[in-house]
């Protein structure tokens, strides 16, 4: 399933939302039609687990394409929020993770040129989070290197504490697409949270695909364009650490838990690395896909105070 | 005033008290007895502003010392848990925040010897916080530098985006202690909420002091010892960014909401900076103080997989 968490008009509470087609089927209306109670938000039906998505698929077997009246709005009528609007604590975020752009780092970023050993993780608060076409914000007085990353997005499905690889994938909801955004002039005695975690740096969407339909998420073409061009492409085959790795190597120390978010690192060709290095500015557009899942698109605005 | 989130028995549910003496007043039970609701968890209190702080006040002038039956228990007779049991959202934790720690952190963990320009931030995710008396988790397998740090821990009351220094103090509701236990040998290409964010790794109460109560925090004692000896020293005096500066700075980037943790750095005495340098192992207990607050108590115990 693809699911959405998504607003049926301005003034509508964010719905949690199954895409079929072009449709978009509001999950707990298409529950009252049912006769059974089904989740209304995202992060209810991550806390649900199998259950909560069986109990899904089996409405809208039920209906098969019937949809009772006010439970389907065509995708173009409706606002896009972030498929988890609001994470539970931080994005965990994984840095060179990717071959080429260890190298590319190495160059441009003062990061050690030899390969991590273990996974390379930070954050990013919930409070970065924006959704489909929200604007990325561009604070002058902060940063004039603001860079674009595109990442795999991992939502975790049930509680994982010092799981193995061969289970890790079990604890997986499923996949989307998030944007780290960096200010690469604001790290700080190394530390990125603050490059890395401001309001606006994590794009986030613009659906949730179930697990059940990534049954291998290392095989997944990811791509990015900055107005039109392409600045990135590669494929999550070229992962250094798998996300059955990172979902393991994690929880021997950190608790997982249903909801929880990993952005599991970007491939080469970001601003930072190019010759001459290149960065984002107000008017800019950024978009970002991954095979299968879907597209993000974010303006990039001018956020400087007065 | 002194609050503290606790359970009367082992099979209560998490419940907001009030210190008053050596009673534990129960906030939600108080405000029945008063004919007025009062909120039922230290997240819901803070969300309630000073309106909140108010009415608590104001039910405890009334009744005036006759507390209501079943509302008071001694203190010695409930489990505290940390105040804010799940905050939702990573603590922002500050490195190389005491001149002296800057420099011990500098011959003993390779940070850079100069002070920083501007605060050093890393984050906690809540799934490493525990309350009074919780074991601090040892994992053999993972780590054989376990090390202590003592913090002054603040408590963000309204959202803070953009702040002034001048002001950012009226954003805090209180004060607490928090222990940024720290596995120095997992940090990760630099990045430390690896080393800093396993489970059990923030140690976080006993109480919170609301902020009233506390009008300059930068004049607060704080000490840790381990098995009892003294190993760290000092005053908040001592900070390289006040308080007011921290939420400054951080608020320009990222915005401070409502129970948002900040653990404002350590003094010099951590046992990386000892010569020869000291861990904590299963069985060694730390206990920290920040003068005003309380004391927090913690065995360290044996968490290695078989």
């Amino acid at each position: 399933m693809k699911l959405v968490t998504y607003r049926a008009d301005i003034e509508a509470a964010a719905s949690l939302g199954v895409l079929v087609g072009d449709l978009v089927v509001d999950v707990a209306t298409l529950g009252e039609a049912c006769g059974e109670p089904l989740p209304g938000s995202m992060l209810d039906l991550i806390d649900a687990g199998q259950p909560g998505l069986w109990a899904v698929q089996d409405c809208l077997d039920r209906v098969d394409g019937r949809f009772p009246i006010h439970s389907a709005t065509a995708l173009a009528n409706v606002t896009l929020l972030a498929p988890i609007p609001r994470p539970r604590k931080n994005i965990f975020g994984i840095g060179l993770n990717y071959l080429d752009h260890v190298a590319e780092s190495a160059r441009a970023l003062d990061t050690n040129k030899d390969l991590p050993k273990q996974p390379v993780i930070f954050s990013k608060p919930p409070t970065s989070v924006i959704g489909p076409d929200q604007p990325i914000e561009h604070n002058a007085r902060i940063t004039r290197q603001l860079d674009w990353e595109v990442e795999l997005a991992v939502i975790i499905g049930t509680r994982a504490r010092r799981v193995t690889t061969g289970a890790a994938l079990s604890h997986v909801f499923g996949y989307s697409v998030m944007i780290d955004v960096s200010a690469r002039d604001n790290r700080r005695a190394g530390q990125w949270i603050y490059s890395k975690g401001q309001d606006s740096f994590a794009p986030f969407g613009p659906v949730i695909v179930t697990a059940d339909e990534i049954p291998d998420p290392q095989v997944l073409d990811l791509w990015l364009t900055v107005n039109g061009v392409e600045k990135q492409r590669s494929n999550t085959a070229k992962m250094l650490f798998k996300v059955n790795e990172l979902i393991a190597d994690i929880s021997q120390g950190i608790t997982l838990e249903p909801g929880d978010i990993i952005a599991s690192g970007t491939p080469e060709g970001v601003g930072a690395g190019r010759d001459p290095q290149e960065w984002l500015w107000p008017g800019d557009v950024v978009t970002a896909c991954v095979e299968g899942i879907g597209t993000l698109r974010h303006p990039v605005v001018n956020a400087t105070p007065d």
